[in-house]
């Protein structure tokens, strides 16, 4: 038997029906004899609606008095929650942040974890109860009613699974796994089984927005097995595991993912000296531009070309700044272009294989796709092309590195 | 300078704009240099709203859990409150029960306060800071959430004071004071500027429901000045006091109440022997069914009639239940009547003036008002005549004991 931490989020616990479905779920599992803790949201639409009062008392809210206010919508959850299980037979206990108690610093709408308190949840597991606790919540060394930011409720659920030595922690959401890329642009996408960590972010970060990031170096750094599935049909989901074990039917890649919203810019013929590009990217940051590829690319004539993506919301801006920069450098051409993406091939197992670059660009050659930049880690390989290209590349791909189901 | 605890119920708070004038309100005391406490109940509409969220998922749900969820009401109110005073440039605070804390036994839902810590509270006041309280919550021992049931945020708000030892609590609701009669029944009611614990306790049971009489019982118990007085109007309220200072202008009558929720039951031609009364009444009792007013008068011939009202839904079960008891007691007859009404005259002024009696039932026979039960006691006389008569006696009374206003 096992202990397992399950977090459900805002749509799953949505209306009263879904509750008492989470319920159902939560009692077939405590059934078979697991310890069970449950972490859940606010139903989905309450944080909004707690948020559009405090607006509409003042735009610039007190940090302390928000979370003290928005808190409550885990705070209701729970306690429906408590209620559903009692109905259906099962002990059931709802604890506060404060309660547990889940302490954190005291950054108000975006404190960290400092420790959890595991004696009443021991108690109440000692006793066969479920034990529900509020996510996205915690309390500070003065007593204060804080909340995590972003993501809150998933990295509740992953730190409780490592206070608690949790065997799994379960993060439900509305979708069955983690698939091998976007099955809406690859219909024969995959669910993937498993994925470590380090994928895991490279996909997340990459735009496969299925688990907070915080919350999967959080599982990484503590070395909690955590699984994705749907809180909706049934299924294994996608388990994310440390470091694969050797597993020889491992795949050398294990996903793609892609990502519309960049732009490029290049600044072209700037004189190749020691410093130029801290002079170019600097201005950048401070702007608060976030850049996400760089490429430069050797010298021919004493000058070079510096080329570097950001989101396509900021190309505008990040122009702006470049046309002084660009100047200042002495640069003879300054060009920016939206109408690019991003196709990032991501695997632990290319770090053992070679040939994985040149595969992935000879069928890129072959579908005729051009590639404008190229950027690789030592897990993942990134290509810029041209945004009309996305889907064409990602299929091509996902079938040249064998990703594509087959056929049921 | 003052300490005052400032009460605001669910209407007086029920939306942000409302939220926006308690801060103005609160403001203005504090800019006169007071130190203000401010208790709040949830916003009006928002408790019913939990409630109905619970009853979709059990039609008897955990107490315990209730609490959980039905204390998150007060919760939203005190930060946003907290909001609109710093807004306008007020230091605040705002507690939960627990954070304060306001300690109470386990009878969730029905919780009574046992003790109130006030380091907390003292501090911020020391620093200038206006203090915001939840009302109607606590917690235990153990450290759950408790509710403290009806009347809660008032019992808050006094006991609050007392703890404090503040100079004065204020509460504030949709009327600006209590008045001598209910306005729209005699047009020239007049709002009292004083009244006592006592004759407070009569008005509020007779069907003045202006307090809580639980909060006015522990008002008077802890010697705390309790304000009745208006959100949104200006003016002084009532000041409910403990036994008025000798005040020569005091009138022998405070006020004047009435119910229309009666029924009379009489049991006729009672052996008039040791326990038959206790005999006709346990019954009732075991039923559930609260009785009011209870008359009984001398025997004639070895016989009597037993009178008592109870409220007028219980009428009906009353009757089948004395219709059991009046054959095994040996009565004559069983009457009913539901188209009954009490009224009364309350005043601790009464005790040293006699003829109070007497020119009440004078006044009432001058109006052909023919009275069917009469009960007394150090500060109130009651009479049940036919519902119809209401408005004319309690506008005879009102008159006859110099309650009208004067034309201003």
């Amino acid at each position: 038997m096992a202990l397992i931490v399950q977090k459900y989020g805002g749509t799953s616990v949505g209306s009263p029906e879904r509750i008492q479905a989470v319920a159902e779920r939560v009692k077939r599992w405590h059934d078979q004899g697991h310890d069970i803790v449950v972490v859940v949201s606010a139903m989905s639409g309450e944080t909004n609606r707690l948020l559009g009062l405090a607006k509409a008392i003042t735009p610039d809210p007190d940090p302390r008095e928000l979370d003290v206010m928005v808190s409550t919508g885990e705070q209701v959850t729970i306690a429906l929650l408590a209620m559903a299980l009692m109905k259906i037979g099962v002990a059931a206990k709802s604890y506060t942040g404060t309660q547990v108690a889940i302490r954190t610093d005291s950054a108000f709408t975006k404190a960290r974890i400092e420790a959890i308190d595991d004696v009443r949840m021991r108690a109440d597991l000692n006793q066969r109860k479920v034990v529900i606790v509020a996510g996205f919540q915690g309390v500070d060394d003065e007593g204060n009613i804080t909340t995590l930011g972003r993501g809150g409720s998933d990295t509740t659920g992953v730190a409780l699974a490592a206070a608690l030595k949790a065997d799994e922690c379960q993060i439900y959401t509305d979708v069955d796994g983690v698939y091998t890329t976007d099955p809406r642009v690859v219909p024969q996408a995959r669910r993937m089984e498993t994925i470590t960590f380090e994928e895991m972010l490279e996909m997340a970060s990459l735009g496969s927005k299925v688990l907070q990031i915080r919350s999967v170096e959080f599982a990484g750094k503590y070395n909690v097995p955590l699984r994705v599935l749907s809180s909706f049909g049934e299924g294994n989901g996608t388990l994310i595991t440390v470091d694969a074990e050797d597993d020889m039917e491992k795949p050398v890649i294990s996903g793609i993912a892609f990502n519309r919203d960049e732009a490029k810019l290049t600044v072209r013929g700037v004189p190749d000296t020691p410093g130029v590009a801290s002079r170019i990217l600097s201005p950048i940051g401070d702007a608060n531009i976030e850049v996400d590829m760089i490429v430069q690319n050797v010298s021919a004539d004493g000058s070079t070309d510096f080329t570097f993506t950001v989101a396509r919301g900021d190309a505008k801006k990040a122009q702006a700044v470049l046309e002084l920069v660009a100047k200042d450098v002495g640069a003879r051409e300054l060009v920016s272009d939206d109408k690019i993406c991003k196709v990032s091939l991501v695997g632990v197992g290319m770090r053992s294989h070679a040939g994985v670059a040149s595969k992935m660009f000879a069928t890129l050659a072959k579908e005729n796709i051009n590639i404008q930049m190229i950027s690789t880690s030592e897990i993942k390989i990134s290509v810029v092309v041209e945004e009309k290209y996305l889907e064409l590349a990602v299929r091509a791909l996902h079938t040249a590195f064998d990703l594509d189901a087959t056929a049921a």
